[in-house]
């Protein structure tokens, strides 16, 4: 079964707003075993609205339309869907009500193009609206298509879909989808495809899909059955399989878990706390970990030391050290990571220091050259990475690097 | 002259991204006064793709295609998209060699696939990558039409866009389109909207659009004309208006500068250094400052002072302050900014405590509840936000505030 997204506004194609239902309304029509294809944005012009409709329903099962349901002059889109489906719209006594009585709980007049909101076309379940005035409506089409209509407001729209919908398209689906995502932190998309190759080749039922993510890739494992169960039981051996290929630069298999929740998750279980002194990255290690709820309980404290004086000054790296290595070197984020620790009386002392960039080149050390210390149990782990991109990227890239360590100094 | 917007990745139509390149390109084309009437977006699939690329080669005189462009096997963008306009790939010699020394560089070995990223369609305007390793590009279709092939990871899409495609796609167009944008960093969207409602209502040339951002509302005033000089006679005094409308409220008129940037400039101007204490923010905003380049001038040190003891050993806030009003006060706030300008030597100190939620309130204490503390030659001020959102949206809107608030400082 095949559905096919219709977002409709004038404003999205302005890039006035981040198209944001598009992406809940795919994620939520995967879930439901309900593939995708395509996803069209079109401005409120009955034309093109007419010509996308008419496309959609010589391709796919299912029509999800969003916006133009408004009162307004510009709001087609029922009128328009009701006449690719050969129906004329009628008026329904329940949505002339409920439009009646939220007219007269907040005390104004209700106009005759409010009135437009009660129309409904022929043969179609309506959705009431329990946040706002333009109900929703799934359209029996021709050749058992639906054509389902919904407000554009996502207040609106998320728990009509969620409450109404849902349970309209799940009954007309055989079968259940089920899918695991695989992370993996330290090693490139290409590099990871390629030996996973044999697998994506022979490929069907469960499918493999690598997704590259800033400083990480995802692979996609998703397969199709009866139940879940069955679903599950096809899953899981191919997710065994990346395991054994990939080992421990797998950091989870929690759809939801992120490369910072791993690492705190971690430091609760083995009670350790972290601190970081941070000099090209400024602070965005620390940002991300406090991004987690709960980080503190591990993270108590940590610093930005951007000049010389600073790193001399709160961390005791060594003037000698600076002079004779520079500040993006070595030994520079060996002591940065060993005086973090004693400052702080962490347990894992990190040190970053690099060029994130433009200019600031001196010699051989050029933008992207990035030193990361990680000192746990009285071991320093110090590594060098040259980083591509620009300012921003060599920071975020540089932040994915340490999490990375700091994960693999625990498992130790 | 109509341009039309596709984005290729199943990763996209499963919900796994919102699609915000979608949104980027929709305002970068409006600003160059080119009308978008379609976005689709498309899985990684080849007939689907080569469907669409047909279907919009009819209507659109050009064609903007994100995705689909790297190493693996399911990149097919550049493929199709050569078919489509009646191409043979041929290999690009500078496409090659930087490919090869990004490999030699990251001492990698460079496998074939990835050398399948130097091919590109015989009559084409290659667009080297600065910030990846694919290649996009722009050919010459049939008809005069063309076709725009870019990265789908937002990092490389929006620098090669607007350096490598926007001189371009501004050469096609006939007359000449300016636009100024007028950036404010301290009023909600709908407020903004309705002190010019009157400027919207009888605007033809130019025109004034608002833009909602993190923290920020943009508004771009555009104007069309024969010549650059005419078109910039037009925005101008619109400009003017809007200056005399919002004061100091607007912090820039300039396209790419951003709040943090502002605040970087009038700290190197007044050559004064700020510090900052963040807690709930844990580093953002010092990352957000170092992110400038060339902020070494003016931020030597930071802290992240999550816990009580940190607040109390590094900034001397007062343990009697911390047990009477709590973490998460005024006075706290103050304490923290007065502290760190001490501890620091900086001229600017700045304090931020809050509560970015889920969960941590303490009676009438709730998520969004943020203090924010500015200090600068013996003067404190401290304000108290209620900020909407979940945890990640609570910190970011926080750092906007007290650069907000720097930037006043400054100002005084």
């Amino acid at each position: 079964m095949t559905a096919e997204i219709i977002c409709v506004g004038t404003e999205i194609l302005l890039g006035n707003i981040v198209n944001t239902n598009a992406a809940y309304l795919s994620e939520r029509l995967a879930a439901l075993g309900i593939s995708v294809f395509f996803e069209t944005t079109v401005g409120d012009n009955p034309e093109r609205v007419e010509e996308v409709i008419k496309t959609g329903m010589k391709r796919s099962d299912i029509l999800i339309l969003s916006g133009g349901l408004g009162p307004t002059k510009d709001d087609l889109t029922k009128e328009i869907a009701a006449k690719a489906c050969g129906q004329k719209l009628v008026e329904d006594a329940e949505a002339k009500e409920r439009l009646t009585s939220y007219f007269t709980s907040i005390k104004r007049p209700m106009t005759d193009n409010n009135l437009k909101q009660a129309m409904v076309p022929e043969d179609c379940t309506v959705l009431y609206n329990g946040n706002g005035t333009a109900p929703g409506m799934v359209i029996n089409g021709p050749e058992g298509r639906k054509v389902v209509l919904l407000p554009g407001p996502p207040s609106e729209l998320i728990p009509m879909f969620h409450e109404q919908v849902e349970p309209i398209l799940s009954k007309l689906q055989p079968g259940i989808l089920y899918s695991k995502v695989v992370k993996i932190d330290c090693l490139g998309e290409s590099y990871v495809e390629t030996q996973i190759m044999d697998l994506i080749d022979e490929q069907s039922n469960p499918t493999v899909a690598p997704y590259a993510k800033l400083g990480e890739v995802h692979l996609r494992v998703t397969a199709k059955a009866d139940t879940e169960e069955e679903a599950k039981e096809l899953v899981m051996p191919m997710v065994e399989e990346l395991r054994s290929r990939f080992g421990n630069k797998i950091y989870t298999i929690e759809e939801e878990e992120t490369l910072e929740e791993v690492v705190v998750k971690m430091l609760k279980q083995k009670k350790e706390t972290i601190a970081a002194a941070e000099s090209c990255t400024g602070g965005l290690l620390a940002a991300r970990l406090i991004n987690v709820p709960g980080a503190s309980n591990v993270l108590n404290e940590s610093f930005i030391t951007y000049s010389n004086e600073a790193k001399m000054k709160y961390l005791s790296v060594k003037e000698e050290t600076l002079k004779e290595h520079g500040a993006v070197s070595e030994e520079t984020a060996r002591e940065m990571a060993e005086g973090v620790l004693k400052t702080s009386g962490a347990d894992i002392g990190v040190g970053i220091t690099g060029l994130a960039g433009p200019g600031g080149e001196t010699g051989t050390k050029k933008p992207g050259l990035v030193y990361i210390g990680v000192c746990r149990g009285g071991h320093t782990e110090v590594k060098k990475y040259d980083l591509k991109g620009n300012r921003e990227k060599i920071r975020e890239v540089s932040v994915c690097r340490a999490l990375t360590m700091i994960r693999k100094a625990l498992a130790d």
